[in-house]
Formats: structure tokens, C-alpha cells, sequence
């Protein structure tokens, strides 16, 4: 199995990823990696590695490109090549930290679609208390979602939590104002009727408010309201995390009390740093595509590939497929 | 001036909503409240003060009941004889800390619109951590929002935020899934192009992550939206004082700290507490209707009393009201 990562995006590029490369190849010894960006900037970083391999990318798309018109423009940049390995079936999956808007475009326009998914997903794994997790889907790769889109999420998302999570039946939830059947907007109302027909273990209408309570293993919205949903509680998390470390270090009774705890506080970040379950996937794309955050370091890296690879061996995108065949057929 | 109270809803009704009425008539010496609900259990924990009323209400909605139904019905109940109280001008605003959509149902159809406004508001003042908090417009009266509705939210928010919260010139923004112009849904992209003509001081788009940091003294947003953003707040916030509090109980060196950082941490919790800022405003009704948070204690009470006082002062229904005309106005 070959993977292929942009070596040039995200905060800590390329050490971080070059590093977290090396180390993913040592834990899965079953893989190849690829790693496309600047060639000399890599070489001076990496050791010779029988299993590793280098692509020279002479441009990069940066998070300040215009997504769109920078994957359409800078066809030699990493990122792009990243996809055209996949495309070219000279790697079985990608990965990148870089702009995620030219990572979903280069995905949609490089790797392409399955047949039948009308919309891929941006679908990040977030942290729950009991540690295990939930998947959101679609956080922002379709802000302009119809019902029948997020039937699909619900299909793929089960599937992915199925094949790579590991859980056995997964609840899958629809985010929504309120949990009665019912309730909603008129986006909600349309996919509750389609979520309750589909071949899935559809658990009705969540609430935002009981998300990190791990109320459902799949949590299916648009991605407009997944997007708010998934930075209000980035931007909740830290601001109080900062609050907390404003508050230890008010005074001496304070900082006393920040030493004896630091290390439990410490745990608690770690519970709720997602990177932790590895990056978000572009679901419903023909071939893995991971989009890892952008602050990446190297054991976020390890994370992705380890992700990566669990789609490809799972075959996720061929069951997707299936599935969704199997169900059109049972319309007809 | 004086106010109703339905005195029969949320989690301490009606002990801390009469003790609130109590306290709130001592504050504000030319107010007169109303409290409706169940006359005895009311007298039974009321002295006499000539600026307290007490109307009689021989039913109750409750949280489970179905809210447009329940207002239709119910006639008698605490809630729609609040409202109905203002209808009939026999008092200037009205409060209830019960079902939020039961509560919005009686506003628009016993209270009834501002002229010219299309869809009223639920507007909460929500914290921030500098401790001046942000308003936020819709969190869920009106799901299924146009344009229109989020260009007139913008205004209304304006107003209030100027008149009742007193900051000059508010900063309103508009939430959406990056900062950059041209971003978003169609909603957004269209509500963007309307809000930046309108006589307000429009900041563009705001992430959802920025919102605790006050990126903006309004926030514009349509009720789905915004009533996910709300609950994501409120879900991370509490579930990470859960994890606190399960941190600093795990061990005897952790609960030491406990003590050491207890006042401080409580200080930390009441900045994160929006009972603060009074309840939120149902805006672009006739007269002012405040629903309060189901679990306000009498503070609560006090603050809200205090917010429909400044809205009647303030007279920001009319001005409302006729700034819309105004806009009316200069398009014909």
C-alpha cells in the first residue's frame, strides 16, 4: 500500500511531516510512502529509506490561496501532485495539512467522486468524554446541502464508523434544533424522513448541547451548521482553556494549586485534542483523502497515516459504493 | 412602567421567581409587576407591597407541551395571560422563564410584530471573556431564515445592543464559515451584500470560533444556526467544568488544589454565566418579551426585570420600528 503526503502545508512543514513519515513507516511496516514537496528541503531532513520515496513539487498552495483557482493554477504545487498520485493509482490514499478548501478541490477535481455520491463530506473525528469519539459530517465541504446529501453522510459516515472506528452498529444522529421527530428546518424535517429509511442505525434528532456527551458515533448536518458547530467548540475549548490558565496564575495560592494539578490538566487537553483520532476525512471521494489540522505535528502525522490506511485495507470507498448501488437498485 | 411575570414556569417556579419579582420591586422604584400564575401558591410566598399584582391563571404550559398548540388551548394558562396582559396595554413588557417556543408562539400571536418587521428574534446576550458579552440573533425563533430576515436582525440587534446595553456604534457581524467577503452559503453570501448597505456598523463575516473573544457586539445569524451555535457553547462549556471537576476529585493532590482554586474557579464559572445579562429578548415584537433561562434563580429574575425596564425605557421597539420605515423610506 502506497500513501501520498504533501509535505508543504500546515504550521510545522516540512519537519513535522517528514518526521511523522519516517515514524509512520516504522510502526506500519506494510506501507510505502510518498512524500511531494520541495525535494532539497526534504532530502536535508530524511534519512535513505527503502520505503520511502520522494516527488519534487516546485510550487506550494498556501492558506492564503483562493482554493478553487489555486488547485486549477498551480498544478505543480505538492498538494495537487499529492492528489495526482492518487488519481494516477500510484498511491492509494493522500494526505495533507495544508488549505483545506484546495485539498477538498483537488479532491473533487483530481481524485474525484465515488459513482453515486453526489457530495463529498469533510468528516472529522471529535473528541467525547469517555474518550471514544463521534464523527461529524459534513463540516464544510457542502454549505449549501439538500436532504438528499445528508442521507448519503449517514450512509457513509455508518460505513466509515463501521469499517475504520470499529464500532458495531453505529447510532447515527442528525443534528438539529431540538430531539423531538419533527422538529427542525425544513432542510431537517426532509432528511429525517429519508435518515429513518436508510439501511443505517438511526437514532433521530441530537442536540448540539449533548454532543461531547457522545450521544450518537455519527452526527450527520450540513456543512454550513457543521462547520459553526465544530469551531464553536474549538474556539469554546480553547478560550476556556485559556480562561483556566489566566486563573492558575493569578496569584501565589494559585500557582501553587496549577503545580500540583498540572499534570491532570494536562490529560484533560489531550482528551479533547482530536488530532488524536487522526485528521478528517474527505469522505465519499473514490480514494482516502485526509485532510490532517493544520498545527500537525509528527504523532498527528503517524495518526493520519495510521487513518489512511485503515480506509484503504477497509476498502471504505468500494463499500460506500456498493451500498449505495445496493439502495438504488432497491428503489427501482 | 410595569411588568408581567408568568410566575409558573421553568425549574423554580414559583419560589425564586416570586422572591425575584420581590427583590427587582425593591431595585427599581418605578416599576409594578404583575405575577400570573396560581394565585395561592403565589400569595403563600408574597407579603404585601402595593406595587405588586397578582393575576389569577388556572393553567400552566408546561415544557413537553407542543408550543403553538399549547398557546392555543391553554388561554388561561400563566404564560399566554402574561402576554396577554401586554396586549391589552395593561403592562409594558412581560417575562417568563418557560417553553421558549410557547413563549415565542404567544409573542407573535397575542403580542404580535413591530409593522415592517418579518420575523421576530430570539436574542440572548451570551459571555464573552472579556466580560462585556455579544448578542446573538437568531438562536431559533425562525429556522428557516431569508435574507431579509438576517438583514433585519442586524438592524434590530444594532438598536438593542446601543440602547439597552449602551455601546456606541455595536459591531455587528455576520457568522459564517470563514471572514473572507464572499464566503458561505447562499444565505450568507446574500445576507452579507444586504447587511453592508444597511445603516448599521457592519464588521463582515465572523468565525464561530472568535465568537467567546468578541469579535462582535452582534451576531447576525439564522435560527438553526444560531441555535446550534448556542448549544455547542453551553455543551462544551459545561461538560468541560464536568471534566474539571472529575480531574481535581481524582486524587488527594489533585483535590488539594481543589481547595487551593476554588474561589477562583467559581469566579471563572460566573464569567461563563449569561443569567448575567438578563434573558433573551424575543425582538421585533411590539413591546418587549423577555424569555428567561428555565433555571433562573431569583438573580435571574432581578436581571431580567432590569432588561425589560431599559427595552420600555429605551423605547427600542419604536425606535426599531421606525428605523425600518425610514429604510422603507429611501429605497421607494
Amino acid at each position: 500500500m502506497k500513501i501520498a503526503i504533501d509535505a508543504m502545508g500546515g504550521d510545522h512543514a516540512p519537519e513535522e511531516i517528514v518526521n511523522g513519515a519516517m515514524n509512520a513507516l516504522k510502526v506500519y511496516e506494510d506501507i510505502e510512502i510518498t512524500l511531494v514537496g520541495d525535494e532539497q528541503e526534504i532530502n536535508g531532513l530524511v534519512g535513505d529509506h527503502e520505503r520511502l520515496h520522494v516527488l519534487h513539487a516546485s510550487e506550494k498552495i498556501t492558506n492564503e490561496d483562493e482554493p478553487v483557482r489555486a488547485v486549477r493554477r498551480k498544478k505543480q504545487s505538492s498538494l495537487v501532485l499529492a492528489a495526482e498520485e492518487v488519481k494516477q493509482k500510484r498511491a492509494d490514499a493522500c494526505i495533507s495539512t495544508g488549505n483545506t478548501g484546495a485539498l477538498m478541490s483537488a479532491g473533487l477535481f483530481v481524485v474525484g467522486r465515488i459513482e453515486g455520491v453526489e457530495r463529498p463530506a469533510l468528516s472529522p473525528t471529535l473528541p467525547t468524554l469517555d474518550g471514544k469519539g463521534f464523527l461529524m459530517l459534513d463540516v464544510g465541504a457542502n454549505v449549501d446541502a439538500k436532504a438528499a446529501h445528508l442521507l448519503q453522510y449517514g450512509i457513509i459516515g455508518s460505513i466509515y464508523a463501521e469499517k475504520v472506528r470499529g464500532i458495531a452498529s453505529p447510532r447515527v444522529g442528525l443534528l438539529n434544533v431540538g430531539t423531538e421527530d419533527g422538529k427542525g428546518s425544513e432542510l431537517t424535517k426532509q432528511s429525517f424522513d429519508l435518515l429513518k429509511e436508510a439501511p443505517i442505525n438511526f437514532v433521530g434528532n441530537v442536540e448540539a448541547r449533548d454532543l461531547l456527551d457522545g450521544i450518537a458515533d455519527v452526527v450527520v448536518t450540513d456543512g454550513f451548521t457543521g462547520n459553526v458547530a465544530l469551531k464553536t467548540i474549538e474556539g469554546t475549548a480553547s478560550n476556556m482553556f485559556k480562561m483556566i490558565k489566566e486563573t492558575f496564575m493569578s496569584n501565589m495560592k494559585t500557582k501553587m494549586a496549577a503545580a500540583l494539578v498540572k499534570n491532570d490538566l494536562k490529560g484533560l487537553k489531550d482528551k479533547l485534542d482530536y488530532s488524536e483520532y487522526g485528521g478528517a476525512g474527505l469522505l465519499g471521494l473514490s480514494a482516502p483523502v485526509i485532510k490532517a489540522h493544520g498545527s500537525s505535528d509528527r504523532r498527528a502525522i503517524v495518526n493520519a497515516v495510521r487513518q489512511a490506511r485503515d480506509m484503504v485495507e477497509k476498502e471504505v470507498s468500494a463499500t460506500i459504493q456498493t451500498t449505495l448501488e445496493q439502495m438504488e437498485g432497491e428503489k427501482e
